[in-house]
Order: C-alpha cells, then sequence, then structure tokens
C-alpha cells in the first residue's frame, strides 16, 4: 500500500546523528557522539529516595491525571530555586511546565507560526530544534554564528526584507553544536532588533547552569521588556534527562496558546517526575549541585581539550567552551569532513557528529564536527582522542 | 503587546469542559465530569516496590537519555501481555511507546494529514482528540453515531464526494463520551469502506480492557489485511494515567514517520515510567488484573444505572454500557442542556460535561451530557445522583 504523509514529512528522515549513533551499539566504540549529562553528576540516591517517599505518602496523587499547565508547587519552586539569580519571569509571564525542553520548543514555534512562516536560527543550531520546527512546516533560515553569536548584520539584512518572520531561535551559552556563548552586546543587539522588526525570540538555555569558566552573561529573557522573549529551560543537564522535565517562560497570552496545545500533544507532563524535580529543588542545595555538575564538566571538557593539543593534527581547529556539553572543531578546508567522520568510526571506532547535522539543510556543507566530553569516562576521553589523532586528514 | 499566532489557534479556546471542571475543584462539588480511572485500581503497592527496585538496581538506565521508539522489552511485553488475545500487530506492522494515547492520537494524525486534509470523527467523540486534530489544521468532520456505531450511509456519503478524507477516527470500545460499543458489522463495515476509498482508520482503544459485559468484539486492526489501521493503545486507563505511557501500532512505513515526530515532540517516554510498565506485564497476572478493574467500573456503573432509574425524570434517556469510564445522558427536547448543566454545579454541586463539548463544532447542539462513575466514591454516586433528580428539567 501507498501511504501519503503529509507534505513536511515527505523530505524529513531520519538523521545524520542517528545513523552515526547505530555504530555506537557496538561496545568496542568511544562515543563523542552523544549529548547526555554526565552520569556520575545524576543524583541517583536522593531521586530514589525523594521517589520512594512521594509513592508511600501520595501515591494516588503521583499516578493519577494531573493538570496540563505542571505541577503548581514545581512551577513555583523553579522560580524561587533555578531562575532567582536574575529576572526571568516578569510580571507578565507565566511558566509551564513541558515534557522536556523538547517539547517546549516544538510548542512555542507551534503556536506562533503558520507553515511558510520564516523562522530564524543560528547556523549551526541544535538538530532536535531544527528537526521540530521542519516538523510544523515553517521555513527556516540559518543565520552564521560568530564567536559571539549570531551575525546580527545578516540577521538585519534577513528582517528587512522577509515578511512573517515569526521567531529568532537561540541558545546563547554554550551553545549545541559550538559550546560558543553569545556576548551581552549582541544579546542586547538581537533583542533591539526583535523590537524594531516586531518579532519574537525563543532562548533555549538547556546548559546555562553548567558554566565552569567566565562570567555569567544576562540572558535576553532578563531585558524583555515587551514581552518578546520565550525562555525555555529543563531539568535534563542538571537532574535527569530521562524524566523528561523541562519549563517554558513566556507572557501570560502566550502561555495560555501553549496550555492548549500541550494539553492536546501529551494531556500532562509525567506527574512522578515533575514532584520528584520539587522535591529535589526544595530539599537540596541546588547552587552547590550545580557546581558539582559544573566542575565534572569543566574536568571533562579540560581533558579533552589537552588530549586534542597534544594528538590532533594542528591544521584542526577547535572552540573553548566555557561551560555545557560539547566542542566544535573545524577540519582544514580540502579534507572530507563526512569522510573523515565515517572513517573514525569505521577504522578506529571512534564515534563524532559531522557538521552537516547541524545545518538548516543537511546538502549545505560544514568542515566542522561535534565532540561530546559529558557522556564518555575520562579513560575513554584519552583513548579516543589518541585514536582519532592516529587519523589521516 | 499584539501576539500573532498560527491560524488554528486563533479560534482555540480552553474547552468548555475546563470550565466546569474548575468548579470542581470546589470540595463540596460531587464531580462526574472527569475521565479518571478509579483510584482504587491503581495497584500502588506494586508500583511502589518496582519503581524501588529499578532505581536500585539500574538508576543509570532508569534516568538517562533513551531512545524515541520506546523501551524494547515493553515493546515486547505489549504484544506479549497486553495484545496477545487477538492478532493486533501484523508482520508489516510495529509497536512504539507514545507519552499517553494523545500523543499517540495527536502524532497519527499529524503524520498524515496536511492542514485542510478532512479527518472523520463520530459524532459525538473526546474532546481531547478532537482538540488535537484540530491543532494540526485539519478540517473535522463529524458523522453521526448510532446505538451500534458510526451510520456508514453517511460516511460512504461523504466519502463519495470529499477528497483527500486521509483519516477516520473511532473508539469502537465503550466510547468517549456515549459509552456505546460498536458492532462486528459496522466494524467490518468501516474496514470496507476505508479500504473502497482509499484512506486509513485510527482505531482507539483505551477502555477495551475494561469490559464487564457482553461479548468481546474483535478490533478493526484485527482485520487489517491491507494496512489500513493504526491502534491506539494506552496503559492510562489500566494502570496509571499520570504515568502518561500509551503505544501504536501500524504498518511499518507509518510507524517510522512517527518515531521522527515523536523524537522532535518529546524525545521519548519518561523512561522510568516506560520501565514500570514493562516490570508490571511481566510480574503480574495482566488478565487477573484487568478482570479486577472490569469489576470496580461494573459495580459502579450498575450503582449509578440504579440511582438514575429511582431519580431522575423518566423523560432522561441514557445509554447503558458495557464496558469504560461513561454513560451518556440525553435530555428531552426542549429543555435547555447547557442550563441543565450549569444549575446542576451551580445549585446542586454537581458537575457533568455537557454534551457540546463533545462535537467537532462547540456551535453543534445537543440535548445530551456525560457522566462519569469510575471517580467518585459509592457514597458520592448515590448522593450525586439525588440531587440531580431534584433539578428541574
Amino acid at each position: 500500500m501507498e501511504y501519503r504523509f503529509a507534505h513536511q514529512f515527505d523530505h524529513m528522515q531520519a538523521s545524520a546523528i542517528r545513523e552515526i549513533l547505530k555504530f555506537t551499539s557496538d561496545p568496542e566504540v568511544i562515543s563523542f557522539a552523544a549529548g547526555n549529562p554526565a552520569s556520575e553528576g545524576i543524583p541517583v540516591d536522593t531521586i530514589r529516595q525523594i521517589s520512594a517517599k512521594l509513592l508511600q505518602e501520595d501515591p494516588i496523587a503521583c499516578l493519577q491525571y494531573s493538570v496540563s499547565e505542571g505541577y503548581t508547587p514545581l512551577r513555583q519552586s523553579i522560580r524561587e530555586k533555578m531562575l532567582s539569580r536574575e529576572e526571568i519571569v516578569h510580571d507578565f509571564d507565566d511558566l509551564i511546565i513541558m515534557s522536556g525542553a523538547q517539547q517546549g520548543n516544538m510548542l512555542a514555534s507551534k503556536v506562533l507560526c503558520n507553515p511558510g512562516d520564516t523562522l530564524v536560527v543560528e547556523s549551526p543550531s541544535f538538530i532536535g530544534s531544527l528537526n521540530a520546527f521542519k516538523a510544523n512546516g515553517v521555513n527556516l533560515t540559518g543565520i552564521p554564528l560568530q564567536e559571539d553569536g549570531m551575525d546580527l548584520n545578516a540577521l538585519e539584512d534577513l528582517l528587512k526584507t522577509t515578511p512573517n518572520v515569526k521567531l529568532i531561535y537561540v541558545i546563547p551559552n554554550f551553545q549545541n553544536p559550538t559550546g560558543l556563548t553569545m556576548s551581552l552586546e549582541k544579546r542586547k543587539g538581537l533583542y533591539e532588533l526583535a523590537c524594531k522588526y516586531d518579532t519574537m525570540i525563543l532562548e533555549d538555555n538547556p546548559y546555562g547552569d553548567l558554566r565552569f569558566a567566565g562570567e555569567n552573561v544576562p540572558s535576553i529573557k532578563s531585558m524583555d521588556t515587551e514581552g518578546r522573549v520565550i525562555y525555555s529551560g529543563t531539568f535534563s543537564k542538571v537532574l535527569s534527562p530521562g524524566m523528561r522535565v523541562g519549563f517554558l517562560v513566556a507572557p501570560k497570552p502566550v502561555i495560555s496558546k501553549i496550555v492548549i496545545c500541550k494539553q492536546v500533544d501529551d494531556v500532562h507532563t509525567n506527574i512522578l517526575a515533575q514532584r520528584i524535580c520539587h522535591e529535589f529543588l526544595m530539599g537540596t542545595d541546588y547552587l552547590a549541585h550545580i557546581q558539582k555538575l559544573a566542575e565534572i564538566c569543566r574536568h571533562k571538557c579540560s581533558l579533552m581539550l589537552e588530549e586534542m593539543d597534544k594528538h590532533l593534527d594542528p591544521a584542526i581547529t577547535w572552540t573553548k567552551p566555557e561551560g555545557g556539553l560539547f566542542i566544535w572543531a573545524t577540519l582544514p578546508d580540502g579534507v572530507d569532513m563526512a569522510d573523515y567522520c565515517t572513517r573514525a568510526v569505521r577504522e578506529y571506532k571512534v564515534a563524532v557528529v559531522p557538521g552537516t547535522a547541524f545545518l538548516t539543510d543537511e546538502s549545505q556543507t560544514t568542515q566542522a564536527f561535534r565532540l561530546n566530553y559529558s557522556t564518555p569516562s575520562d579513560e575513554d576521553i584519552v583513548k579516543g582522542i589518541q585514536l582519532l589523532g592516529k587519523l589521516k586528514l
């Protein structure tokens, strides 16, 4: 039988990452291809104790239906414990719980964009978000990412000439895939352009609490006097990704549409997981916890960078992240990047993600690939980079 | 600031159900407005023990990222334990895990329907699904539901004249909101029409395991020789709705598109919840469990029907379900149904759901309202129906 699918899925396929990840099921492969937080940072004992307590003391409330907006005490504790260091939630804003930041980014774009509307992203950007936007049928336009953030001149040129730019999607802290951080100046400039051209910003901040170097840069949401910024956060990188708990902060009219959309998407987020997040925030020292996580990331990032300095061809360059999970390495011109990544996994059993996966259109080209340091062990970081160093350019 | 939303959300509002449910936060209100499974049927002790064991023995796997298709052993145990009584999963089919049947119905319609394509539903039908389809921008068309299922003559008239009918959505067992069950003859007829007019069927079966009277009727999926049926199932009514674990069975080409859609919607379903479902299926006698749940439903349904016979005006008629959670009551012509439901909750503090909530367009009219018997206690069923009986028509 011939199946007819909605147009936006005609050309969507399992991504290049998934092809590489197939190799990583081979236990001999050292994977730098993941996006997982360090497993040693997941507070397993605390989660076990909280879960047991909740299922003992209030089991029915943890297992019955709940409300689409999310568990009310968690909505409050996120404000008090995770978002208290700067003004993220303004008087005109509300905060709702999402099934991970993925759902937040998906639904924010879904309520704002009609098929064919333009959504601007950094190029390169996080593949999961790019595919979510594509699945909503939007016209994705990539603006080159510079060392200090999106090229604002190129952005303004686009905004001047393109109608219906509904949303500009950015990951200002330790961006996925590049590890780069947007400067304060660019954050201000981006917000001004959004005001000038009457568009909105989706600020995705999954890694912001994993800073291990440099100074904190204020979020774009903290500058949001006009109600133009949707802020997307998550517990995936600071507690547990498998629980699928994230949140959105946005102006109330936007949140009320997203609640409708959330209700029809999955009714509500797993309520036991929401309550575990709440108990975790209220019962532990959150700042001490994220300092510990940042220290794990700092150590592993330093180790990987040191090994790269020692073993990789000096013609290869790479970013030096101040936090997060990723390093972005660029091969010299003339080297076939896709072939390099394929040979890495086939011949040396080291998996990295080819940079094309992060472009708005996988037919574009890049010389870069992504390395993750949070998932592998110290031993595998050393061994894997040494193996990569043996790979001829 | 003026926000511009995607067109399909311009007219979408929080539903009439939500307005009624606001009253149910008043502890004095007896609610027949919910859709919850009976809390006394949730195996709290078993879930607590399984959860503790999993977080003790394999915590990282229960808390890290997992795969979009769902936990592989669960995909197998659903086939072996929940779906073994008839042939649901054909050789050409695959089974994937969803975050509740809500996500399954949402994504099945999303991958198959372009905005403007027609999706046919029973009228009345489940509001959560109707809103999901609307959020995808489809053209919803309701076909009257008769005692034994959808009016197939009206359906064929529509199929003859309407291009791009991509999907026919039905809840054949103990339908929400009516409690009615589609006859075997109509199931066969519906499948034949889908073949004749080259369209697909989305068979939603959340209540099928809660039969307490009559004979089992084979599913439409069991007749699916051509690969035209998507079958949607869930743990919400047989284990715990708060865990948000459901599944879809569909032909492999359809599943592979839905996996892409699932990946961008929420990456994967909460993995601890998936593993709890798996351990539950493997470690308990599933058939004995659902017999116990059906017995709870039988008892409460009988009690409510007896009280309705005793206390309600004889001009009111209602369905006699053979399973599931709902009774559908119809007021005589000339009575203002919306006013009746409003007076019920305001004057007598008994909440029911006005039937307009379940129509494809809430501006249509119906004389009916929905009653749920699984959520209230026996005492509240008796007291609430007595109170409804005092309400003047």
